[in-house]
């Protein structure tokens, strides 16, 4: 008797690809994080601060997601690490016929991680995968503290929450922004998230991002070693 | 000889809604502003304190628009103002159907503006006419200062710009904002363009928003006088 698949969903074109992709890093030993935020959070901060400081331990490159411009990928070049910009001319989220596309363009030889920063937008990206091994939200506290409850998809599919530009906090300029209410809410919507409080322009709070990164990178190694 | 249109374009399912939301609200001597910006610029602080400053001279009655909760609402119910919440249940934008079934919500007969306030996000609003008269585009100096080079469309459709949380400025918690380059690159997307340098929190600067609602309001009453 013959098997007969039955149920079986069509995949997307943008699922498709995103498979090939993953299938394409997992091979290679590479892993990949799809940060995602509203514009003006951070996210290109976040990396090039990033990047200047494990240089010596991860290698990392940048896939650079904007409607147009390439003002982001150059902040990124400035660390030298290897970087692709994708300008989606008007599209409001990456897909993963784009990331297939710029994955092409990376040394990827050279590389342990891939970074992809998306289009600024805290709704459209969380619906479409790019063949990535997690989503790293960024929240600036100057956006407010009632965002995981009004935009829970993003925070329920994250790996990692960045609670960013905390600086604000102790110059007195976000004073109303509840960090305990994020944190429970964030964890409402998905139990195992990692937050961390940070501060890409200073510097604090960093460290614990970077730990976290760097186990990150070294447990898909040692699985492969 | 009969007319015959040649090229004539078909409407969306959108734009007809648009039209007819339009219609409706020209016929009943009422104005309305769609607000867009991305989430956390301030959208619902500026519409709590121009309500709440203008009640005498303007009836303003809100449709507030979320992917879920009616956390805005409930801070613009505080305002005794009428306001109808539109849920998208994920959608990223407000649609001009889900705009006109707001409408019949509101007591129209008591209102002379209506603010809509988007769904959080500054790239997919601008492309859907909900019937407004206008445009209002918010952006917040800790988002940055490179938002009209890299989010073109929505300062280039926008009849007034809000440069919010201007009192981050004076904190020396967004030293870096160059607020001149924000109104020049808005400029040269958008010549009419209306700039206000404003801190809804703190009240500094709204008294040019105001007037220019204000006037916009009366100018619309003469004409119809």
């Amino acid at each position: 008797m013959s098997k007969i698949d039955i149920g079986r969903r069509i995949l997307s074109e943008n699922e498709k690809y995103a498979l090939d992709n993953g299938r394409l890093l997992s091979e290679g030993g590479k892993l990949c994080l799809n940060m995602i935020s509203s514009p003006g959070s951070g996210k290109t901060t976040i990396l090039v601060r990033t990047i200047t400081e494990l240089k010596e331990k991860i290698g990392i490159g940048v896939i650079e997601g904007d409607i147009q411009t390439d003002i982001d990928a150059e902040r990124i070049r400035a660390t030298e690490a290897p970087v692709v910009q994708i300008n989606t001319e008007g599209g409001c989220h990456l897909n993963a016929a784009q990331v297939a596309g710029a994955l092409k363009g990376l040394p990827m030889d050279k590389l342990d991680l891939i970074m992809i920063e998306n289009v600024g937008n805290l709704v459209c990206p969380s619906a479409f995968e790019l063949g990535e091994n997690g989503k790293v939200v960024v929240l600036s506290v100057a956006e407010g503290d009632d965002k995981p409850a009004k935009y829970p998809a993003i925070f329920a599919k994250s790996k990692v929450l960045l609670i960013n530009k905390i600086d604000l906090l102790t110059k007195g300029a976000a004073e109303d922004f509840d960090i305990e209410r994020v944190k429970t809410d964030a964890r409402r919507l998905n139990k195992e998230i990692r937050i961390f409080q940070i501060s890409a322009k200073t510097g604090e709070g960093m460290s614990g991002w970077y730990d976290w990164l760097t186990e990150f990178v070294r447990n898909r190694q040692s699985q492969r070693a």
